[in-house]
């Protein structure tokens, strides 16, 4: 019998960057191909990618990626597809309706142009030795779904983000009957969304959210102006749904929501009457009243079509003290700084601005809670947990939380490591070996050339500045009097001669005392003892760089 | 009759750097001298400090300080101390008695030694022509103070920092009789602290928590580990308490906690009985469950005493499976990370932690909720409000949902901006003057050589890094082939020649066009140029400063 392993290659431990291999002796299946998002430690990265060095070896040694399955359209599941797929052989891929128009709408602009197969829910399908199903589930996002991977080495419940709405927008409920079902001779590991497991409340409906959006319309005299995720389209009906009833017309503003709505509209995941909507660059068609204005930057973000018309600086949206902003969002963890900086700045201009700290219902999360993952294990009964999709306090609580009440314990809950590949079908799941996963970077247009040893610098540099010494010499002696000193970020270099003299003291100091030795050596000490020097002073520590100029 | 003129030195619509000037004819007295925070735009910075230059000037035209009012004991009021003090001329300085223990407890190790008077509550005492009274109220640190400040201009309620517990730890509740009394006469206006504004809900008291670690501390089988705010001293006595009820001894560590229990312990101010305290290096004497420890880094700071114990590299604290760690805090928002990734930690060592995300009441604010601000309002109907303490939206919050339902409005609620100087006493408050407040940096141990300049500059290499180009030049002839290339933090050099050719090709071009023109003119040109192809190209903006070296 073939045995299976399940490789995270966005590492566990972490919420984004999903992606997944499903490896059987010699074919491979991948779900998801997702971004993740830098944290401070990585300045300047925009975002990150799996590290798929383990994948391209395989393939090396003759392996077969059979297909990849997509959960569902976040960019943190299908992001990745425009900077993996021109590195991977060709392969079929297969979504969800909308899944596969937001994934194919994000590669379209990359050299990863490739046609995503859209699979109806439930109908099972085969790729290789993997028999697929792919189920309903609830989510922030329409068309998500739950895999079901069937293989030599038993059933595999990838069950990825998802709530329990009791009353989805679209009507269309989670599928547990279709899954109890379909695993009706039992599930051997259920990979499980434990994002939200400190919430120890049922998740409120999605639907919810639509009367608390529609209210602050009623009373909005001016501009409805309102932020949220541009992918959350049931959220987006609801609210277009509000400015039906109440005879305004809608608007997107925002490269996001604009091409999500274009996706959207053609697969028809979203109903917008004929007439209702206006190009953004006619509002002023319109009375102030007669408007909804929906935007992307509910993040607060830098350069969000949001934060320009807050700051004034956004051609087609102005926003006026008769206006209504409201925040369907929470501010990510870590990002509050800019998310309440856009709010303070509204209402530093008095305009009437509705968020989630004054205002009960404004959003609801799209992950189970912890009695939503309860109940999903329960129903299914799998024989091993793997939760995943939340940092190591989450997956720990899984087990203490939703596991262990159920009779699980730490045998059969999987809390692998980053880069700990687990085998299944030799009795207990074992670790069948472990992997170091690097950070890949996108920054700007590259990939993958930014590494730690550039990060560092730039973390050193963005606290303390940069000191560079060019020091001449020619025939062997060095010319002291011409050394330049030049820097940034460090002081302000015009009014600090005493700090530049004491460099270039210490520089020729040390060159008086190391001269003779090599260049590498005289570096070195350079940049050793001026450190030194400037920290005991001043307690600051620039990146030092000696740069020798030989003529 | 004289005005009065208040002047928020550390800027409104923040909420740290406290410090503010009550300036009549040719009188001042000062309240508070606290330190700020810097955020992620301000990069290497380690704390912001009020702009003095206003107060200065009036020093030199001959005003007179009279004296110094502090409110309580915490850094954001007292902090800047000992940077600040040093340029000014004496004064005498008045706090209550713990308030006063912290304030020299802060300038102990500065040029800034000066004493301070103690005042008990209630007591009158007159600076120059200002009548002040200080009155207990409650708030996260003991012995916080509200401050009447009687003047020719009117009453004044310096109502900083404060909440009203039912059921304080200490038994002192705040005084609002004796503020009545006080204040039998009206009051002008009243300052008072907004920041909680957003909570529709009282603040539970601070002794609910007692019980809630009290707990937790009975189901703990090893050590008892909790971190909190260092100058909580109502927090750590019912931590102490329970200690003792539950025979274990208490250690304490880290500098800044181990400094307030030096001072709290000399003023009575936290009672601890003989025997109980235990050296933080002899805790190996003790069995794990016989002690509680009560350690600093309660935002998982990096260097903090707690984070070096979690990642196993502190001397005194080692924390093992059987222990469990307390979170008695939230984290300060935009500080999610660190504090995260510190809870983390310990899950992924599965030691048991408690974090308010998982359990209630482990933490309560210190501060007034709306309807505890209310409260106050509407207890002493001052004739204008002034909110203070808050960001922009909470200011105006204050004024719609407290203000404005007590009859208050646009004109009785003053929001200054940032800047401007409130004049009482001529009929309506009006807007005197709006000076310009330059942040304050202070970085390592240097004040005010970190400008704007050098910020931005940071900022920009903290993101992309930075290329210096040394351009050796000889009798007006510039060494095309001897052009050195230095990067830091922009991609990864060595492998990346073609991007160093390109560099090197786009210099010398420009070298060729613009050679002849001035140095600077060149330089710029360099720069400007490179700048758009490395963005056309790659889509990064490295700082670039081409350095011409004659020879």
């Amino acid at each position: 019998m073939n045995t299976l392993k399940i490789v995270p290659l966005g590492g566990m431990g972490g919420v984004t960057q999903n992606m997944f291999l499903y490896e059987m002796d010699q074919e491979i299946l991948i779900i998801d191909c997702g971004i993740g998002f830098p944290d401070h430690y990585m300045p300047g990265a925009d975002i990150l990618i799996p590290d798929i060095s383990y994948l391209l070896k395989k393939i090396e040694q003759g392996k077969t990626v059979v297909g990849m399955v997509l959960s569902h359209g976040h960019d943190d599941h299908i992001g990745a597809l425009a900077y993996l797929l021109p590195a991977l052989p060709e392969f079929p891929i297969y979504a969800s309706p909308l899944t596969a128009g937001f994934a194919e709408d994000r590669m379209k602009e990359s050299q990863a142009k490739r046609t995503v197969n859209v699979v109806d829910h439930s109908n099972e399908f085969t790729l290789g030795g993997f028999t697929i199903q792919l189920f309903a589930v609830t989510h922030s996002v329409p068309d998500t779904r739950h895999i079901l991977v069937t293989c030599e080495a038993g059933t595999f419940y990838h069950g990825s983000d998802y709530k329990l709405d009791p009353a989805p927008v679209d009507g269309i409920l989670t599928d547990i009957r279709g899954i109890t079902e379909a695993a009706e001779n039992g599930i051997t590991c259920m990979l499980l969304d434990c994002l939200r497991v400190e919430n120890p409340n049922w998740v409120p409906s999605e639907s919810t959210v639509g009367p608390v959006l529609s209210d602050i319309m009623m009373k909005t005299e001016g501009k409805y102006v309102i932020t949220l995720m541009s992918s959350h389209l049931h959220r987006i009906q609801q609210v277009v749904d509000a400015a039906v009833a109440q005879g305004r017309k809608v608007a997107f503003i925002g490269r996001s929501v604009e091409q999500n709505i274009e996706v959207a509209l053609r697969l028809n995941k979203i109903t917008i009457p004929a007439g209702v909507m206006v190009d953004k660059r006619k509002l002023s068609n319109y009375a102030d009243k007669q408007l909804c204005v929906i935007v992307a930057g509910s993040q607060g973000q830098e350069g969000s079509s949001l934060v320009r018309a807050i700051f004034g600086e956004h051609r087609a949206l102005r926003i006026s003290p008769n206006d209504t902003v409201v925040f369907s969002a929470d501010a990510i963890p870590g990002n509050e700084l800019p998310y309440y900086a856009a709010i303070d700045e509204l209402c530093r201009n008095r305009i009437h601005v509705v968020y989630p700290a004054i205002q009960d219902g404004l959003h609801q999360s799209g992950h189970a809670s912890a009695p939503e993952q309860q109940e999903m294990v329960r129903t299914l009964n799998p024989t091993y947990l793997f939760p995943m999709g939340g940092a190591d306090r989450h997956r720990v609580l899984f087990l203490e939380k939703v596991a262990e009440p159920l009779g699980y314990n730490e045998q059969s809950v999987l809390i692998p490591e980053k880069g700990e590949i687990l085998e299944f079908g030799l009795g207990a799941p074992r670790t069948a070996e472990k992997i170091i996963l690097k950070p890949q970077i996108v920054d700007g247009l590259g990939v993958g050339d930014v590494g730690p040893i550039v990060l560092s610098d730039r973390r050193a540099m963005g606290e303390s500045g940069i000191i560079v010494l060019v020091i001449p010499r020619h025939n062997d002696e060095f010319l002291l009097d011409q050394i330049e000193i030049v820097s940034r970020g460090f002081v302000f270099m015009k009014e600090a001669e005493e700090v530049i003299n004491f460099i270039h003291e210490s520089t020729i100091e040390t060159i008086e005392k190391f001269g003779k030795k090599s260049d590498e050596i005289l570096r070195k000490e350079i940049e050793k003892r001026l450190a030194r020097k400037l920290f005991s002073i001043i307690r600051r520590e620039p990146m030092i760089v000696p740069v020798i100029i030989d003529r």
